[in-house]
């Protein structure tokens, strides 16, 4: 079986023009974690399916997940990604706004390839385009709550889970479907993605803070530099003495002006508090979740131990 | 049957978080000419089907025409459209490129509540992704034609062919395959279709520089102050004696300071030349073939007038 990277290779051979699909191979021939095609791959292997079917739908929920990252980065002026400059950056943001487009609708083109029951094809797709409006949906609270003066930690919540989790969940769904399991399974499958999806984004709210810069290939701090209310923060305010609780308040109050002073005033009161281990924990909560429910799929338990080993990645994550 | 209007309220209701779908009401909402709409239903009541399978496919076709207007109006800076201001200068560009994402994949969604055979649901797909995929194609040309300092015809013709007709073309082609037509009449339409929206664009090139302001709803002379090479500024380079070809490139090859002085030298040069009437004989040869392809539908041609009408309007175009 081909690559990703070569099947992305040969998706984009001879597209015009370069302006729009330069961006595109640029981001997709970035070595990133390919973390939805493995839970795809995962799914269908586990079912002893077909991978050049499960390559197809891996290949449109890469597609998806880099069409939101172009798209974010311009909107949270983000000039790193993965160690490289972002595509607004690299070129600017009229052309990251258009081959973001061109890539969702790859993204969609993907998945009318498949060579499977017109049925199945049009359940992958439901689900994809579920998966990819609750995506926007997650993108939009997320910049809603950077001047939104209350958040809860159920808001926040529900908040990676649109914007992240559902991705994870419809990447083992759609591999669960494409194998036609039964609808406990694919509800099962579902909710380990999701449970599994908070749990990465809870992962990457720490790495943000704490994360060894070379490693992490984004900027340490943003989340605190753009006021993000992540975990960590709300987590903080909940714990913190009236005094820490008005300096975070005040901090993410306003647009940034010291970045160093901001980062170093925050990650203290963080220390102070143990959010990092706090935080951890929290993680572990969703991963065991996120394991119950894979048990509950009806095949022998070695065959989860790629899902397994996936979460026990998560748990030591340094980018 | 449901207005367009009523079916897009029902889509969009108990929809969040308001930033994002805010936007996505306001522009579906706006009293637009609805021409999308208007070629599928034509192409649908020409074979005597079903009108509201046709109105999901002209539902999916005029999300897919707002969705690309949000993110152009970003890109082209255009402060009115409709008469009314643009959805990024009303919110701001991150609400415009969110709420353009969320419309172009509620556009996808459309397509699949349709009720008829999977088959043609795909093909209808298929063609509405290629169609979406163009689009994008042919706004990266138009913006790369603003600063690349020699466009031919040729080379513009193809662009607008992307960026305008073929939307058009997809409408009557998807509007052919819910009515199952056989290859032939899919490819007559489609034809018809592209020299219709060929014709459209050109006239629309007119309309830029000739229209009456408060019936055209966007600003006069957009086209002169942002170096756009239509097939005016073209056609008058072709016709120009070498005094205003020199003035011609000179202000097309530097961004615009004085806006006023610029629109006035470019519009008595095009006068000088009757470019007015030029362009305005080249739409009717489009609108001819176009006419040419339509008679190649094996239907009764009283069935056709809705869309001889049409483009009789084309001829009449105030905005």
């Amino acid at each position: 079986m081909n690559t990703i990277e070569q099947e992305f290779q040969a998706v984009l051979a001879d597209k015009h023009p370069a302006n729009l699909y330069d961006p595109i191979s640029y981001i997709l021939l970035q070595s990133g974690k390919r973390l939805r095609p493995k839970l795809v791959h995962y799914t269908v292997e586990m079912f002893d399916g077909d991978p050049e079917q499960a390559q197809i739908v891996a290949m449109a929920f890469e597609m998806l997940h880099n069409f939101t990252l172009i798209h974010d980065d311009i909107m949270d002026v983000a000039p790193l990604r993965r160690g490289k400059e972002t595509v607004y950056k690299k070129w600017n943001s009229n052309i990251a706004i258009l081959s973001g487009d061109a890539l969702a609708i790859m993204a969609f083109q993907q998945l009318l390839r498949l060579k499977c029951d017109n049925q199945i094809i049009m359940d992958i797709a439901k689900v994809f385009a579920q998966t990819s409006l609750e995506i926007c949906e997650g993108q939009q609270y997320d910049l809603d709550f950077e001047t939104q003066r209350n958040v809860t930690i159920d808001e926040y919540i529900m908040m990676i889970r649109k914007k992240t989790a559902v991705m994870f969940a419809g990447c083992v769904k759609s591999g669960a479907i494409l194998m036609n399991s039964d609808d406990n399974t694919r509800q099962a499958l579902y909710d380990f993605g999701i449970y599994m999806g908070i749990a990465f984004q809870l992962a990457d709210d720490v790495l943000d803070v704490y994360a060894s810069s070379p490693v992490f290939g984004k900027t340490i701090g943003g989340d605190i530099r753009d006021n993000k209310k992540t975990y960590l923060y709300l987590k903080a305010l909940e714990d913190a003495d009236p005094q820490q609780r008005k300096t975070l308040e005040e901090l993410f109050a306003v647009p940034t002006t010291d970045f160093e002073l901001k980062y170093k005033t925050v990650r203290d009161i963080y220390d102070a508090l143990d959010i990092k281990k706090k935080t951890e924990e929290k993680i572990q909560c969703y991963l065991d979740l996120a394991r119950e429910e894979m048990s509950k799929v009806k095949v022998d338990e070695s065959k989860k131990q790629a899902f397994y080993d996936l979460i026990d990645q998560l748990t030591n994550r340094q980018k």
